[in-house]
C-alpha cells in the first residue's frame, strides 16, 4: 500500500532542488525530470509542491505520465481532506455547478447545446473553445453568413425517401457532416477524443483527430468499426522529426485515411477571452514570472516580433509549430513521409484553391477554413471562398474535392453549404459542446439534430440524394455582392502563369 | 340522471384493461374503443384514468365524441371539486389571465391584436400560432420585406370614392384580403372557425378552411350567406382513401367553391416554439414513452429517416401526410375526385409558378408561400418569388391568379402585394390572435382594421380600384437586387424544356 | 363685478335644454349656440357642464368666443378652488412638470430642445406633435436618409465669410430654412404661432401659416415687418365657399406672399399616438358617444368607407377637407380667387413634380414632403423625390423652385438638401417644440442653432454662399441605389405624353 | 523661506485693481500682467482671487509661467489645509478615482486602453479627447469602415520573419504607424507629449507635435535620440506673425523634419461633449460672462456668424486661427518661411490629393484625416478618400505619400490601410488614452499592443515586410459601392483643367 502524504508536506517540496507534484491524488517527484520536460522547465516549477493535476490533464494524452516517469518516483497517494478547496481538477468543479444531469432529448439545437455546456464546464475550458481572434467578427460572420443565404424549396416532388449519404475522397459515410480536428476535448468531458469517436460511429460520421488532442490517436480509435473514416491533423512542427516520428506513427493506424495539414495558424490568432482565462481561479504566480523575461526584452531589442506576455491555452499549443511552410518544400517533404492521401485546411482565397488543385492528386481535398475565426479577425468566411472559387477558378471543382467548416449551426447550412459545392461539411465547437453538455451522448445528440435537420430541408427542397443538391436551390444575392472583385478578378486572362510564378 | 364520480375513483382505471377518461366533464370507459382510435393507442393510453379534455378538445371537431362512442360508455359525470387545479381546459386557464372584457375598439392595430390574444390564450395555443421552423427567420423577413418596398404616392387625384371589391378566380368578393386555412381555431376561442367564416361573412371575405380545423367544414360553413365564398384545404393523406372521402363530403356543400392542395409542407418543419410547449402544465409521462421507442430506433438504424422524439401540436398535425406528391400523379388523380377549381398552395419559386401555369384550367391559382415561415426557415417571402415570376416568366399572370400570404400586418402590406400582381392576400394568424382577442367580434376587428388602412392608403396613392394598382405605385429596388439570379436565369431559354424534362 | 359660481352649479346645466360651460375661468350659458356649433352639437353636449378649456383652448384661434357669443352668455366666474383637481388646461398641467425655467442656451441640438419640450408640454400636445402615420418608418426614414448622405469638404478655400441668405421664389430671406406650416401651436405654449412669427423676423426667416393655426392669420402677422414673408397653407374645404373667403381674407394681409396648397393629405393618414391620446385625464364619455354609432354602422353597412370608430386631433382637423381635388379642376378655381403664386405641397414623385412644372408661372414652388410622415407610412422621405427629379427630369429645377421638408434634424441635414438642388428646406415639428421648450425664445433658439451648424457646415465645405453648394459636395452613393427604377424609367420616353393623357 | 497665505486672504485679491491667482500651490500677484495677456483679460479676471491651477495647467506649457512674471510677482504659497476641497488639479482628482496601479501587461486592446484611461483621466479632459462633432457619425464611421474590409489570408508562405520597418518621406521607422497631433496631453498625465516622445523612441515611432501641445516643442524633443522622427504641426494664426515665429523656432530643432499643416478645421467643429464638460466641477461665473455679451450680440446682429455661447476647450483652442487659407497664398508664404518638407493635413476627396500632388515637392506627403470625426460629421472616413483617389488619380501615389488616420483599433486596421495604398498611418486618441491609462508606459504599450497585432496580421497574410502588402489582401467590396460617383467622377477627363481653374 502507498503512503498517504498530507498537502502541507507536498508543498515544501517547491524548488529545483526537490519538485514533488501532486497528479490525479499521486504525489511523484519529478526533479530529475525537469529537465526532459519537452514543454520546458519553467512550467513545471511554477507547478511546484501544488496539484498540477488541472494544468496537466487536458494537455496531456492518458498514459504519457506512465511512459514518462520511472516507478520509484511515484512517491504515494495525496490525502485529499488536505487539498485547498480551489484545488479541483477543472471537470470536478464544472460537474459541480450542475443541476442534476442533462435531459439531452429536451436540447432541441445547437445553440442550446452551448448553453448547456457553458454552464457544465469550467470557466477555462469555455474561454478556449469559445475563443476567436480579437473581436470575434469573423467567427460571426462565418454563421451569419449562411443566414444571408435563402433556400428555394420546389413542391410536387416525392420525398418520401432521402439519403444522407456520401463519400469523402472515396471513403463512404453516412452524413455529409464530420467533425473538425478539435483541441483538448477531455477539458469538457473525461470522454474527451474518444467519445466523438464513438458518437460518430453511431452516425457513420467522419472524425479528423486533432494533434493537440487530448488523447493519443490509438486511444481514440482504439474501439473504431471498420467502416469507419479518420483523418489525423498534422501541425508541422519546427523540429521536422517530430512531425516525421508522427507520420510514422499514423502509418500504423489503418483507421486514418488522410493527413490533414493545417495551413492557417502559422503563428497562433489572438484570443483574448482564452487568455484572460489563463489564471482563472489559480493563485499561482505564472504570469508574472514570464512578463519579468518578455519586459525586458521588449525595451532591449523592439524589433525581435515581440512574443506576446500573457498566454492563452492556445498559444502554448500552438508555440512550435513551425512557420515555414511552402508549396514548394512542404508537399515534398510530406511525399517521403507519407503515403496517405493530403488534405489542406486553411484554404481562403480562389487564388490558393488553384494551386491546391495543381498538386492532385497528392493532395485530394482542401478544406475551406478560417479556423473557426480563430486565426486572423475578419478573414472571410468559408462560404465567400467557395463562391470565388466557382466565380474564377471552377475547374477546381472538378480535380479536388472542396470541404467547408466554420459557423455550422443548423441543418440548413450544411444543405446551403453542399448546395455551394462543398462536399463535406465540418464542425468543431458543436462537437466539444456536445462533449461538455453530455459526454459522448452529448455528441451523438449534436449529429442527432443536425441530421434530422438536414433531412428535414432536404425534403423540403423537394430533394432525396445529397448529390441533387445545387445551386439552383439557393439564392446567394446577398453574399454575391461582398466577393473579392480585386485585381485578381481583372488579370485573370494571366490566373495559371502569374500564380505559377510564385511556386 | 347521471353519477357522480371523484377523480380519485377515476384514476384508477388507467390501464389498457380498465381505461376511463374525464371529458367536458363526463367520465367515459373507453376500454373498447382503444383499438379503434385513428390517433392509435398510445395517446389515449397516456390520458387513461385523467381528465383529458385539455388535449382532446382542441384536436376534435365537435360532435366525434358522440359518433365513436356507445351511449353506456358515458358512465356519469366527475365531481369538478376533485379535479386537481391544474387539470383545466386551456380555454378557462386563459380567459381566467385575462382582466375583464377586452375593449376590441381601443385596439388600433394587428400587433396589439396579438398581444391582447397573447394574454388571452393558453401557452398551447399561443406556442402553436406563433411558432415558425427553426430560428424564425422567414417568419420575420415575411413581414420585413414588405417595410422594404416603398409607396409613391400621387397627388391631384380625386379620392372621393374607394372600392375594395374584387373576384377570387370568378367569385365575387369586398375584400382583397381572404383568410388562409388555419388550423386548430378552437384552441384560441369556443367560436372557431365558425366564428371566422361569421366575420367574414361581416366583410364579404373569404376563408379558406384548415383541413385540421377544429370543427367540420359542415359546422363551419352552416351560417353562410349565399354570397359567402369557401375554400377547402388538402393534405393528401398516405391514405389516399381518406382523402378521397372528404374530396367526396366536399361536394355536398356548395359554399365550397375550390379545392387548395397544400405543396408546402410534406414533413413537417421543425417549430421548436411548438415542440417546447407540448408538456406545459402536464404532469403526464407523454414524452418519456415515446423517447424509449425512438432511441432504441436511433441507436440500431441511424439510417432511416429519424422521427423525431418529440412531437409538438404542428408535427402531430401533419403525422399521416403523404410525401410522394407529384405533378404527374397527383393533378390526374385529383381530376377524378373532384370537378372544383385548384389552388396550389405553397409555390416558391417561378419554377414552379411556370409549372403551375401549365395546368391551367384544371389550376386556377397558385398562392405564394412559405407556410408562415413554418416550413422551410430561410426560405424566401412570397414577395421575392413575386418578383421572381415577374422577372422571369410574368405570362404566368395571364394564364392562372397569383394569390400571397405571409407577413400581412398593414393595409399598406395589402396594397404592395397587390401593385405586385398578387391577386388576393391572406391572413393566418392575424385571424386566430383575433379570436383569441376577441372570438368572432376580434376577427371582425382584424378585417375592420386591415379595411381601413386599405383603403386610406389606397386614397392616398390615388387610387380608386384594386385594378388600378401596379408597378409604379411602389418602389422595389430594396428588395430586387436580393431577388434569385442564378443558374435558371442563365438558362432562361430553355426553361420550358427543362421544367416539362422533370415532369 | 361678475357673479363667481361653484363648480357643482355649472355641473347641475349639462343638458341640451340648460348647457353651461366653463372656458378661461369664465361662465358661458351656450344653450342657444348649441346648434349654430361649426364642430357640431355633440362635441358641445359632452362637455355641458364643465370647464371645456382644455378641449376648447388649443383648437379655437383668441378672439373666436367673443365674436361666436353675445356679452349677456357671460354668466361670471368660477371659483377656481371648487374645480376638480384634473380640470386644468393642459398649459397649466405641463407647466407644473418642469424644474424652473430652462436655460434655452444650455440646450446644443434639436434632439435636446425635443426632449425638453416633451417634459413641458401636455400628453396630448405631444401625441399630437410626435405622432406619424403607422409604424412611423417614413418620419423615421426621413431623418435617417440624411445619414446616409456623405459630405465632401473641400480644403484651403477662404471661409472667412459665410453667406446664409438666399430667396424664395422671389422673397429675400436671411436663411434658407423656414418654418413648415404646423397647426396648434398654442398647445405648446400661448405664444403660438404668433411667436413663431417673432423668433423667424430676428433670423430673416420665412414662416408658412397653416390653416389649422390655433390663432389666426391676423393675429400671426399683427407685428410683422415689412421684410418679414409668410405663406398662408390652404388645406380645399368641402364646402369650396369657406375656402373661397380664406383666400380672400388673405388679399388683405400683404405680409402673406403666396398660397401654399397641401396635397398630401386628402384623407388623414393613421396617427396611433395621437388616436390613443384622444382621451387622456379626461372622464368623459367622449369615445362611446361615437363608438355607438359607428359600431352599429359598420355591421349594417360594411361597403362604405369605414370612418374611424375614435379620432384624435390630426383627424378632428382634417373633416371636411376635399379629397376631390385634380390638376384639371382645382388650380383654375385657385386662379379664380388669388392672385398670389400657388407652392404645391406634398409632391412625392418625379411624375407630380414634372407635372407641377408644366402649370408655370401659376405654379411657382413645390414642397417636396410626405407630410413629415403623418400621412401615408413607407412614403419615400422627401430626398428620394428629390433625387428622382434629378434622375428622371431634371428640367423641372430651371422651371419651379424645388422646397423640401421631413427630418431635418441638424445644419448638415439643410446643407445636404441644397446640394441636392432644394432652394428652401422646412421644419415643423422642430418650431412646435421649440414654442414647447421656451416659447418664442424656444423657436429662436431653434433657428439659431440650426442656423449656427449651417454655417459651420459651410465653412468646412470651404463655400461661402448658399449658391454655391452643388452634388460635387456630396456623396449620396448609399441613398441612389434605392431610389425608384420602375416602369416609369422603362417608359421614360413618353413621360409627357403618357401623364399628360391622364389630366 | 516664502510665506504663507490663508485661502481667505488670496480669495479678496479678486479684482483688476488687485489679482491675485494660486498657481501650483504657490500665490501670485498677476495685476500688472492682465493686460498683456495672450488668452485676454476676462479669463484672468473670472479666476481672480482663486486656484487657477486646475484651469491653467493643461493649457500652458510648463516654465511659461516663470518666463511671464517677474519673481517680485511670486507673493509665497498657500496653505493648503485653506482650500477650499473642490479646489485640486485634474491630475489629483483623477488618479484618487483609480483602485491602486493599473496592470498595463492584463490590458489585450486599445478598447479597453480607452476603459482605463476614462476611469483614470478628469471628467474635462475625458470630454475633450472622446468627443466629436454633431452625432459623432464620422467618429463612429471612421472605424466601422475597417470592419467593413475583408482580409485575404495567403498560405504555403514562409512567414518566419516579419519586418515592419518603412520610411516616411526618407525617415526610416521601425513601425507604419506614427503618433498623430494631438493637443492637451497634459490633461490626461502629467508625462504629456513627452511621454509619448519617450514611448515612440522605444518603438522606433514617429511623432506629430500638436501645436497646441501643452508642453513646448523643446521641451517634447528634449531627450529625442538621434534616429527619432518629428513633425511639427502648424495651425496658421490669424496674426501670421505669431505663426512665423513659430516657424523660425522650429528651425532651431533638428529632430523636426517637416512641417504638417493641418487644413480641416478652419473653423471648429461642434462637439457637443466637449461644451458640455465646459465648467464640470467647477463654480466660477465662466459661462454667464461670456454668455452677456454674446446674447445681446445675437439679438442685435443676426446676421453676422454667430459666435458660439459657450465654447468647450476644443473652440477655445482654435480661437484666432485663420480662416483664409489658399492653394494659391498660404503654400508661397508657407515657402518663404521653412525649408522643411511640408505634409498636408485634412484631405478628404480626391479632387483635393489630386491638387496637392501638383505641390510636389514642396508638399511631400497628405494626411487622409477627418480629424477625428471632430470637425465635420458625416465627412468621409480617411478610408472612403483613399478609394476614391485609387479610382480617380491613382497618379497621386507616384507623387507624394499617402498618409491616413481616424478610427484605427487594431493591427487589422494598420495593416488594411498599407494594402489600400496608405503609407504611413496615424493613431491620435488611442496615445492620449494610453497615457491616461499609465503615463509614459501607457502609451508604449498601445505601441506594443499594435505592433503585436499587426505582425500576427501579416504573417497570417502571408507577408513578410509592409512594401508586400496590396490590394489583392483585401476585399473592399462593401465599401466600394459607397464611394463617391457623382459628377466629378462623369467630368473626369477635364478634370486638371477644371481644378485648375478654381486655384
Amino acid at each position: 500500500m502507498s503512503k498517504v502524504f498530507d498537502y502541507a508536506e507536498v508543498a515544501k517540496h517547491n524548488t529545483a532542488e526537490s519538485c514533488w507534484v501532486i497528479l490525479y491524488g499521486k504525489v511523484y517527484d519529478v526533479t530529475d525530470f525537469i529537465a526532459e520536460h519537452p514543454g520546458g522547465q519553467k512550467v513545471i516549477l511554477q507547478l511546484a509542491g501544488t496539484d498540477a493535476t488541472e494544468e496537466y490533464d487536458p494537455i496531456h494524452p492518458p498514459g504519457i505520465l506512465e511512459e514518462s516517469l520511472k516507478p520509484e518516483q511515484h512517491l504515494g497517494t495525496i490525502n485529499p481532506d488536505t487539498l485547498p478547496s480551489s484545488e479541483k481538477s477543472p471537470v470536478e468543479t464544472g460537474e459541480a455547478e450542475q443541476d442534476g444531469p442533462v435531459d439531452l432529448d429536451s436540447i432541441l439545437n445547437l445553440d442550446e447545446i452551448e448553453q448547456v455546456a457553458t454552464k457544465n464546464i469550467s470557466k477555462k475550458a469555455w474561454a478556449y473553445y469559445y475563443s476567436a481572434s480579437d473581436d470575434l467578427q469573423s467567427k460571426s460572420f462565418n454563421n451569419a453568413v449562411y443566414r444571408q443565404i435563402l433556400l428555394r424549396p420546389r413542391m410536387f416532388v416525392d420525398c418520401t425517401s432521402c439519403d444522407t449519404s456520401t463519400s469523402f475522397i472515396g471513403n463512404k459515410v453516412d452524413l455529409p457532416i464530420y467533425v473538425s480536428p478539435a483541441a483538448m476535448a477531455r477539458l469538457a468531458h473525461p470522454d474527451g477524443e474518444w467519445g466523438i469517436a464513438h458518437a460518430c460511429e453511431r452516425f457513420g460520421a467522419m472524425q479528423i483527430i486533432s494533434q493537440n488532442a487530448s488523447m493519443t490517436p490509438e486511444q481514440i480509435v482504439a474501439d473504431a468499426k471498420d467502416r469507419q473514416v479518420f483523418g489525423w491533423q498534422l501541425y508541422v512542427q519546427q523540429e521536422r522529426a517530430k512531425s516525421e516520428a508522427m507520420l510514422a506513427r499514423m502509418k500504423k493506424l489503418p483507421a486514418i485515411k488522410f493527413i490533414c495539414l493545417t495551413l492557417d495558424a502559422p503563428v497562433p490568432g489572438k484570443r483574448e477571452d482564452d487568455e484572460r482565462s489563463k489564471n482563472i481561479g489559480a493563485n499561482l504566480p505564472v504570469r508574472a514570472a514570464v512578463q519579468d523575461e518578455s519586459v525586458s526584452k521588449t525595451s532591449t531589442d523592439a524589433k525581435t516580433p515581440s512574443k506576446p506576455k500573457s498566454m492563452g491555452m492556445g498559444q502554448s499549443l500552438f508555440w512550435g509549430t513551425a512557420a515555414d511552410l511552402t508549396w514548394k518544400t512542404t508537399l515534398p517533404w510530406l511525399a517521403q513521409h507519407t503515403d496517405l492521401p493530403i488534405v489542406l485546411k486553411g484554404i481562403q482565397t480562389h487564388e490558393d484553391a488553384y494551386l491546391a488543385s495543381l498538386h492532385a492528386p497528392q493532395v485530394k481535398a482542401i478544406i475551406l477554413s478560417n479556423h473557426g475565426g480563430r486565426a486572423l479577425d475578419t478573414a472571410p468566411p468559408a462560404v465567400h471562398t467557395l463562391l470565388e472559387i466557382r466565380k474564377y477558378c471552377p475547374e477546381v471543382f472538378d480535380k479536388i474535392e472542396v470541404w467547408i467548416d466554420g459557423g455550422i449551426k443548423r441543418g440548413t447550412d450544411v444543405v446551403k453549404a453542399l448546395c455551394l459545392g462543398a462536399k463535406a461539411v465540418g464542425v468543431g465547437r458543436a462537437a466539444l459542446f456536445g462533449l461538455g453538455a453530455g459526454g459522448k451522448e452529448g455528441v451523438a445528440r449534436v449529429l442527432e439534430i443536425l441530421k434530422a435537420e438536414t433531412e428535414t430541408c432536404m425534403r423540403l427542397l423537394g430533394v432525396q440524394r445529397v448529390d441533387q443538391l445545387g445551386l439552383h436551390h439557393i439564392n446567394t444575392r446577398a453574399v454575391e455582392r461582398d466577393i473579392y472583385d480585386g485585381p485578381a478578378a481583372l488579370e485573370r486572362p494571366s490566373i495559371t502563369s502569374r500564380l505559377m510564378a510564385k511556386l
